[in-house]
């Protein structure tokens, strides 16, 4: 059998373990030809692939990045994309297609899916937002990243006077922000999830800094905005991807907080840092095993199903259940978040 | 409300995360003290106490070990304990009692429960072997430090033509011996689920080194054993508290494989290191939410019952239920770690 | 013999190894009292005492940041500065001060020293350029931060054709640039020490990428600048401390490699994370070496000085040879950093 | 010109750094052929060579190992083996030799050398134990390793009563054992330096557990020794290269200090483990500018010298100069041990 594969979106730490699974798995235990798409579904639109074979994947399991490449294609979104995909699926003669990726990936997958296409997907996105699994490889390693920063800031901030705000990525929902913020003992995480209120922020702050304190750290996620109708105005930026820009929420919040409180207000952006490096070993644990399950599914003919961390164990589930659908941090760990500030 | 804490059994990465987070949830929402116990179950027998405020948690939360202590100590093995720990619990005038600990702390629980105290317990062990939660406190931490010993070895082991032997924890359950197995790339994951054969292990060296390997890495957990019937003898060793004695089996495999197979054969023993150090963000993260979650219990009148993992979730689970069955790694993890050596 | 203590300026790893190794020589060895002033000059000045005992240096080894807080105020560029830090340390009856600080502090220190206060002076600053010494405190650990951010992007970069720029502290010399470009493998290394000709980087980055490059890494330098009468203009930017505002350069360099190439250019601005943190065994190897060289140099009248390593060892420079220096990079160094682009 | 490159004795991180350097600067800037010999003087010996350019040294720099391999073989202890070294050199018309490697290599080097070779070293031991140079590559990264090591200890330690004794390389210095000491806060620094007093060790540990501890840490070299007619008989076990068992001594001071003091006693022998994985900054930097230097030396016609750093220079000295001697740790850093327990 040959089997594609492909990395969509952008990278994160991880990637390179799902694909030194499937092609382990696939070779050893199935006999299949694994045939790599270079740079996501652009490759694959475009027909530019390269075998994988275990020469190919000797020492990556602790890298980071994917040797496969990616890019912020869909073949959905474009003219004759997905036509072109059909096309290189036929040229190649691939029965079954893997597919590594986030929100796009996933819809992307699921039209392939209904053009006939044997599909099965494996959730990656360090904002661990993608519904239906407990995790999304990244997550785990970008949470490593951020708490690390959050601990260092933490020991700077305690011997100044001030406010510091910590940027992370989190465009949908506040995983990262809530995770980071819980481990990294931060005052404050705001998220997506609950729209902010910068009179009660501000509020917190002043009275924090005249009880005792000498310094406050605020976790935000890129995604995060103040409630309507409050008194702070804001506009997401977006850049050329659809992806909001590094920066805009936190340092216009920085700027707020220093007008209204005149505490000394730093921004730090956490940005690339965060997608890259060596996967922590949970990311690269959940990675093999979604690896093998995937290999695993489509050995045994399934298709438009997803593979999913529940529990201790890996599962299917099906694309149609996950569309359209984002997991959100549960309102117990953005609780436990503010009861350890 | 007079709230009783304890840290029972071996230390781990993430006890202090606990600690924090039942003082300032039982302080700020509910108004509650919260008495420390020092050195475990030794402590509440013999009436040592501490209180614990908010100034005494300060800056714990990126620390290892217990502020607590803790001892092997458990009252319902001992003459007069039980005795001992309801007085003690009466003269303190404790309401509730949370006591974080493992297989041993979990049983004392339920003793101390049956005679009538309210008792929440919290789950830690870096086996990860408790029954009814996905992860124990301490069992990332401990993966996280396996897994970089077998990444350095890795690098040392490609150099020559050798066999490396890691022995990490897990009486009872490979689950370390699984996870850096699969996360640090090792040829071979000897664990107790499966008993080994040991001249199939001896002919999948010789087969390797013979194809093309110079090197292989084993994983081996502490309480693995070799079949029954084969043609390896072997006794565990027990130490003074009943624990496996650290490098037994390794030692024994060690020498067994180099008399086998006359390859250079070394055997790296992680012992204690794996209990100590900086907990990982998710160590923070689970002991912070379970720390909640357990003074959350206690105010709301539960009793009997230990916080437990569950996809995403934190609930509760009846101490009757987890009594006496031991969490073993999943057949499909032990397949992967096959599957991509 | 009473031994006044400060840490001035701008915190870094270390700093507690230095207090820890005066209190634990002090006392044991010499039998000297320690007082520790807080917030730096400012508590000198203030009269802001605490006395620092064994019980006070339980655990901070391996922390970040300084258990006596720190400020960026100088006694000498205050108005009757001096004279207040004469009147505490006659009424505290300090026979001896210890000062650990970086420019501004030694500065302060040789002015102090001047009215015949007995001083010794233990160097501080990540950027490495107290002139007299190989390695000042806190270095070692922003390098390894740097190094990180680095590796960390040179996974993502690899996925995608663009140029990252990653800022660096470093304002009269480019340390922390070079070595975590030379360590991280950056394709440019941009140091206050040789102004760049924005024509050649631009040129460079072309000539690279039409080649076979897909992503360059250039490591810049807060303190870099653009060779006078080139075709980039730049003002710096200082902030209220006379600092380096963050990300000045760096986001000017990035427009201007954005416009001129075409290429997709992103910025990351390490910061304040770069002052934090558990110091490296290297700093608290340093700090701990220096602050028993300091108790003893004190103990055995030493005064004007500032202990220093050369080579394997810690010595004693005069004060009066600092004054005034700055230690740059060599030319060597900068020359390898190019030729391993 | 074709330059002949090897690395020799027990690999260490920071090896591809100095291989990689050599090769991008000499062919960039000199335009030389570089030459790899496979497994250090094996290779040498037996003509096993491997052309290296730009596309065998990509991504290695933060890699562990050596990608040439390496092997305990010494042509001047082996019958014909200098013949064979001369043979080879003539075949591939090597013009000279860089050769990495620790106090065998250095020696063997000289022997070769002294036959009209022209030879250039680059010193690499994680022992440091190399005179003439400063720092040797390889010996930051296991200070980082053993010092992680510690503090992990250090935590679970507190909570127990009990000796922890941390065995670390080491044979006729203990640069790793005083600085991981010092670093990590250990109590007690055995080191070869300065054979040590088991009574005095004894009276210590129980005069400091009588006062007030509860733990203590004592890091150990392996070559550490007791006094010459004290009370503790022990005879140095070597393996098949003439190395010292790993755990000899650890466990043998571990029987005697349990059965002098009765109290509970733990033994961790760190062993291979410091001999891997990613290199720290510190020995990228070394190795990169050391590889420069070598390959800098060899196109300016020097022979018979090694590349050292003093201060902060890389120089060169002759090979001379070093034969026969040990660089021990300074007294100055024993008593700073010493004087922190």
């Amino acid at each position: 059998m040959r089997v594609g594969l492909l990395t969509g979106g952008g990278d994160v730490p991880g990637l390179n373990a799902v694909i030194r699974a499937v092609v382990k798995r696939g070779e050893g235990e199935h006999g299949h030809s694994i045939v790599g798409f270079r740079h996501g579904w652009r490759g694959l639109a475009d027909g530019d692939v390269m075998p994988l074979t275990r020469s190919h994947i000797r020492n990556v399991l602790p890298t980071g990045g994917t040797l496969l490449g990616t890019a912020r294609y869909h073949p959905h979104a474009d003219d004759g994309g997905l036509d072109a995909v059909r096309a290189t699926l036929e040229e190649e003669r691939i029965e079954a297609l893997i597919c590594i990726g986030g929100d796009g990936t996933l819809h992307a997958a699921s039209k392939v899916a209904e053009s006939g296409v044997k599909i099965v997907a494996v959730p990656k996105t360090i904002d661990n937002d993608v519904w239906g699994t407990d995790r999304s490889i990244g997550f785990d390693t970008a949470v490593s990243i951020a708490t690390e920063a959050v601990d260092r800031i933490h020991t700077t901030a305690e011997s100044h006077n001030r406010v510091m705000i910590v940027e992370v990525m989190g465009r949908h929902a506040g995983w990262i922000a809530a995770t980071a913020g819980i481990a990294g003992g931060a005052e404050l995480v705001l998220a997506p999830e609950e729209p902010f209120d910068i009179d009660r922020v501000v509020r917190f702050l002043q009275h924090r800094h005249r009880a005792h304190a000498s310094f406050s750290i605020i976790v935000v996620a890129e995604g995060a905005v103040p409630m309507e109708g409050s008194s702070m105005t804001y506009e997401t930026r977006l850049g050329p991807f659809g992806e909001i820009v590094a920066g805009a929420i936190s340092e216009r919040l920085g700027a707020e907080i220093a007008a209204r409180t005149g505490f000394d207000t730093r921004v730090t952006i956490l940005g690339h840092v965060q997608r890259g490096g060596t996967p922590t070993p949970a990311d690269r644990i959940l990675g093999s095993r979604m690896g093998v399950a995937a290999i695993d599914a489509v050995s045994a003919g399934e298709s438009g199903v997803m593979t999913a961390l529940r529990g201790d164990d890996v599962v299917l589930v099906p694309l149609s259940e996950i569309a359209g659908k984002v997991k959100q941090v549960p309102a117990e760990m953005l609780e436990v978040a503010r009861a350890l500030a």
